[in-house]
């Protein structure tokens, strides 16, 4: 039988092949007492297996509360446990909840994080991963061979429907790409979701039925299941092509069931992963999660981006750019969403460190906080990516175009 | 407009109010620069607002990684931020996203935990929370003035649906109240779940009809949304009365949609929960984790237990258990369910320290591993909670109840 394999990064105080057993005793037997029907058999044809343990330092403070060391120190290693595929069989939410569950209880670890998991065919092959994907949003969208340009609606919360869609005409007359809602905004008192997809939609069919190109606008369907299923017919029948989830808020079940739908890319908001990711010895690593999310069908996911204004470091993000790209067998790639801080003079160091143009690039007060206003924002951004593909610097590209020399005089101090 | 209340535990380099109210920036008009359309009026109206800042102390090393302080001083505050609840509605993941949303990523924090939340009424009685809960847990087993005694079927996976009804028997003759999957199991090859509650159910339905007591087995229904649906169903038709969903791995969209059935009790497995929590100044607390739960209506939910063989402190289990009896309008409140590494020898201090039997009291090993088997693993725990309820010590239980001195001899070496 097939094994998923799970990669972790540990600490612990204790001998470090005692502290990987317990863990994969609790996610197997699961019990602090031998009882009766454990057989060996089923040890087995169950049990999690430690595969491999490669120790790193020691320190000589926990990283998170656990047991006290005797010896005052604290061994850190990346160990492999496996697991046969039998023992969850297709269902997503056990196999999350043997990868990460109550393993992060154990007082034996004073350090635990998910940083990758090896996916054994079968599951590949069952999961039909994402409908769209890179490949998808591209037909979508009709952007070939550089990263589609995008942005997020600000302010977040509070316009009305005419108000959005003036905003819409706005970046549509500009030459976006891509238009996302906010994840504060959902359906509200005074945007329900119908008028603002009547109201957006129809910016972008008429802009759509003049000029043949097809903005993708990801509305933020977020919510119960029903409300979620009926937004997402209201956006298909209005001719859209993306839906916006909050992915970490709904959880994957839902998310699942709409990414099933088939019909609207699915854009994944990671809003809260700094929850999940943030410490360095707890949670779960991005080539880890966004596994678990290609395997629910989700097209698009965020990843930050370079000189973001979070506190992600450039590494990180780089790492999340190429787990997001590469290929897993029976799925599509998943495209990477850069924002944060995003307006263009980030592009260069980004293709020089990524070498992709499988991005969507997302601009918010970058673009629509340009000194020549929206239009200027989209082609100082569409500039910053061609003189990131030709190998030009940030100062070089500022010489040769105009409107790029404005992004960086407005937005370039930190460069 | 009434406004919902989030209490953070926050740690930061920078000028306290200058913190807070990047957050509250972030999470509400949500992007780095000025931009046309946010007026003065749409900022009174949806904006964040910082209510309150306690200072606390101050430490020289970040809690996580952020901006580095200049001056080498953190400095740790409690701070309450209100939102009006015309932003999400009663949108519960919208809702989420605001409230532990994108402000994990802020660089200004090296520290934020959401410890609390102050639901207003509009909220607490739109949503209908439990439909079960306590009241309605102890109407369904007819349990009443003392903890529900439960176990877990051990191993956690392996068992086929007969091995699985012979533990099922010799529990309900033991005289168990309560007994759940584990989290690992749900449906697998050689335990199907619909063969499992067939199985199961005619132990337990066969019982009930000779004694009249009718055992709750909390069968786990983790899975994708149908899945879920159509065993949910089959438990109802198989007369169960409860369903076990893991609530962090399946995400709230999809158990709401599960609670929203109202025909089960739905018990709550947290698994994960480390992840969440484990850090001091990173994630959520248990009280405003279980107040969300509540909203979507689950009906019981695990804290952990006194002594438990996790990591977590006696304190804060206490915690857990008080804040699911706190009322809150318009719902019912939540049952907890003390579990990890109980055996009985915990139920003196449990109950000394919070004066409740409000408890589902579950003891896996505790039980089954009991020298006298499961009805004396029963017995023993029953007898746990007659003498911890009459202010016995252990000591004293011990020298009065023969199965529980026995289980003091096996399990009792930490008391």
């Amino acid at each position: 039988m097939e094994r998923i394999v799970a990669h972790y990064y540990i600490e612990t105080p204790l001998a470090i092949d005692h502290a990987a057993a317990v863990l994969a005793g609790e996610q197997s037997s699961g019990t602090f007492v031998n009882i009766p029907g454990e057989t060996e058999e089923l040890k087995r044809r169950f049990a999690a297996k430690v595969e491999a343990i490669d120790l790193l330092e020691t320190v000589n403070q926990p990283a998170i509360p656990g047991i006290a060391s005797s010896g005052k120190l604290y061994q850190r290693a990346y160990i492999k446990v496996s697991w046969s595929v039998e023992n969850f069989g297709s269902n997503l939410p056990v196999m999350i909840s043997t990868l990460q569950g109550n393993l992060y209880e154990l007082t034996q670890f004073t350090g635990l994080k998910l940083m990758d998991i090896e996916l054994p065919l079968s599951l590949t092959q069952y999961f039909r991963g994402p409908q769209f994907g890179i490949e998808g949003t591209r037909i979508l969208t009709e952007v070939y061979q550089r990263p589609l340009i995008g942005t997020i609606i600000k302010p977040s919360i509070g316009l009305s429907p005419a108000q959005t869609a003036d905003i819409v005409k706005v970046l549509v007359d500009a030459g976006i790409d891509f238009i996302k809602d906010d994840e504060l905004l959902s359906s509200s008192a005074n945007s329900p979701f119908a008028e603002r997809v009547d109201a957006v939609m129809k910016i972008i069919n008429d802009h759509a039925h003049k000029t043949g190109k097809k903005v993708m606008y990801a509305f933020n369907i977020s919510d119960e299941i029903d409300n979620m299923q009926r937004n997402y017919d209201k956006i298909v029948q209005s001719e859209g092509t993306c839906a916006m989830i909050s992915i970490n808020s709904v959880g994957i079940s839902a998310v699942k069931k709409l990414c099933d739908l088939g019909q609207l890319a699915i854009h994944g908001h990671r809003n809260g992963w700094g929850m999940l990711n943030r410490h360095p010895l707890l949670g779960i690593e991005f080539p880890a999660y966004q596994k678990l999310w290609r395997l629910a069908g989700v097209d698009q996911i965020h990843v930050n981006g370079i000189q973001n204004k979070f506190w992600e470091s450039d590494d990180s993000v780089v790492k999340s750019i190429e787990s997001c790209l590469t290929n897993i067998a029976g799925t599509h790639t998943i495209l990477p969403v850069v924002s944060s801080g995003q307006w263009g003079g980030q592009a260069p160091e980004t293709y020089k460190r990524t070498k992709t143009t499988d991005l969507l690039y997302m601009a918010g007060g970058g673009i629509l906080g340009h000194p020549a206003g929206a239009a200027g924002g989209v082609k100082a951004l569409k500039q910053a990516w061609d003189a990131a593909i030709t190998g030009l610097s940030v100062e070089e590209a500022a010489q040769q175009y105009p409107e790029f020399a404005q992004s960086v005089a407005k937005f370039g101090k930190k460069v």
